[in-house]
């Protein structure tokens, strides 16, 4: 196959991979972290302030998108990128997770799903073939197959079945795809917490051939020990010079064990939504903005970060934001959160530059439980 | 008296004058526009982004405050400067306005005002010993006289025993009020609509000696032909060397014409709110992002406006954000709002200058009325 995406493997430390991926939008080092931009905005942020956290890629929800403001507008409007001043990456999902998830009246054939709008209760249909022309009309930089997320629990003749549609509609994706420079398709491995499946499903789109290889239907449920096990048994067998995506991990501490697993590219709305509910994320845990401990604390969030959130303002000032419902208190923990990921990930980067990523996972690990610090 | 601003009359055109007023946290250009930060946050913005707007001052409720976080929390923490990042001058009102307006159970007597607080339910006083109290523990550059905001409509008596009450406060309010270079107490006008009223008010004040002299009670719903008209007879009586704050006004038109009033500041929370229903000024007029003519404009709000919003984002992409209730949404309106009155101020400024204040508002209204651009 040809490959509009030029991935270098830099390093390699055990299983794990530093990287740079080019792309027409621009460059991203890996291991990387992708904020969610839903409905073409990162919530509570502006682009630059995205930008300011270090992240050099976005993802775009196919399924918002295609509802509102709708793919063929935001192709009049000249794409994406400039609809929400994003000149950077963005990578689309296909819609499918979010059309099972938050979709009325949704049904799945070989075609395609047929599903109401959760906006206005219109009908749409979206098959693969029309799953890539909504992503080709938002000008993503990077694509994803339409698949269908199997859920979770599923017998492994359920995950069989699922799988294997979705392999169908894989194929039927790099078919469709318009292939260009700087652009991509990523197939997407399914299978379940079944070792057979998932190594079923590595095989048939490797033999299709994409740009990258996304591991879905993970993150749902399932624990973190047994995704760790799906992934030591989906990584080794997936292309090494091709990038792999975790889809919507996750937690710093499922992020840090994926990279370790081989992993090089992750999104989730963790960042974001814990922004707007109070939550922070810091070196030594997680910290509760909401708990009344903070009413006089005059420290910052976290001493040693350098987000304009710590350099400039109190725990006290931010609960008091939390408390009074204000805005700027979601826009402040926010941009926290992403600073915090993208750190993360600088450092894991480093350490697997260095040959130290499992001192950095272990020295990540310590610094977690010591406990400023209450839980979630 | 002696006075703790210094206030510098640079030029008069008219009764229209520009100014500079020093403070013990930083200069202000008149005529002034302070946005409106409630809660020790100008809804929706940073800081930074309001400072970019050009605001050299912002106006913090000291009843919101005292509710919560409290002000001797906030003293604790340094101050409402510190607390909110605001190194610039902040005034205070004295939160007699919001006990009338949001408060419980409010009771008023000569001592002063109990309510019970809409946030939790406790029992609070506010006497005007109290709410010089209050605004020295916030560190407000420049604290506002407890005041009864005098309902409208009322009847003369009504007006003069509530005007009376005021007084005798602001009496009380000057005789507690800590001086301190770069810091003012002041006063505030009533008397709602009667001429004779307002007279004996701005003497009653001028014979107590303020820093600077509010103009109260006013855009409560007697229009804006009769607000200019109480203006033309309280303005000219007031002290020349003193600056001059009508309070809670308001929409653009109303600041043009109460500047060719005489007066030097305003606070309106119209720029900040609007913008948080979708409802954007410029030089054209109003315009309603919620509208779905937008949908499909490329064009930015204001082709003419040096704002981030303008300088970067579509019609379409801000129609989008409201429709879809996206945070980024507020915060780019509001921006866009707040540079817009920041703007309207700077041109006032240029034009009493340069003797042009009445061209300018012939200008000014002139635009409104060219209709891009709907009605609210």
């Amino acid at each position: 196959m040809t490959t509009g995406l030029d991935f270098t493997l830099l390093h390699t430390d055990g299983a794990a991979r530093r990287g740079r991926l080019d792309t027409a939008h621009g460059a991203i080092d890996t291991p990387a972290f992708m904020p969610v931009g839903t409905a073409a905005t990162v919530k509570a942020m502006t682009p630059d302030a995205v930008r300011a956290t270090g992240a050099q890629i976005v993802l775009g929800n196919t399924y918002h998108l295609m509802l509102r403001p709708g793919a063929e507008r935001v192709a009049r409007l000249g794409g994406l990128h400039r609809f929400m001043d994003w000149p950077g990456p963005i990578l689309t999902d296909s819609g499918g997770f979010q059309v099972m998830s938050l979709a009325e009246l949704r049904k799945i054939t070989e075609a395609g799903v047929r599903f109401r709008s959760h906006v206005d209760g219109s009908y749409h249909d979206l098959s693969p073939e029309r799953a890539m022309e909504i992503q080709d009309l938002l000008d993503s930089t990077i694509t994803m197959v339409l698949d269908e997320c199997t859920p979770f629990p599923a017998t492994e003749k359920q995950a069989a079945e699922s799988m294997r549609l979705s392999m169908r509609w894989a194929a039927r994706c790099r078919e469709a795809f318009r292939d260009r420079p700087g652009y991509g398709l990523f197939g997407i491995v399914q299978g379940g917490v079944y070792d057979d499946l998932r190594a079923e499903s590595v095989d048939a789109l490797a033999n299709i051939g994409f740009d990258g290889y996304a591991i879905g239907g993970l993150a749902v449920g399932e624990g973190q020990e047994t995704m760790f096990r799906v992934l030591e048994a989906t990584t080794p067998r997936l292309p090494a010079d091709r990038p792999r995506y975790l889809m919507g991990v996750g937690k710093p501490a499922d992020i840090v064990g994926a990279v370790l697993r081989g992993v090089d590219m992750f999104d989730c709305v963790l960042p974001t939504r814990s922004g707007r509910t109070g939550q922070a994320f810091t070196r030594r845990g997680q910290v509760n903005l909401r708990n009344a401990r903070h009413r006089d604390d005059p420290r910052p969030l976290d001493a040693d970060c350098a987000c304009p959130t710590c350099r400039v303002h109190s725990r006290a000032y931010l609960h008091h934001l939390v408390q009074a419902k204000e805005v700027l208190g979601l826009t402040l923990l926010t941009w926290h959160n992403l600073h915090y990921y993208q750190d993360l990930m600088a450092g894991l980067r480093d350490a697997i530059s260095a040959g130290a990523a499992a001192d950095f996972a272990a020295a990540f690990a310590a610094g977690q439980s010591q406990g400023d610090i209450e839980e979630l």
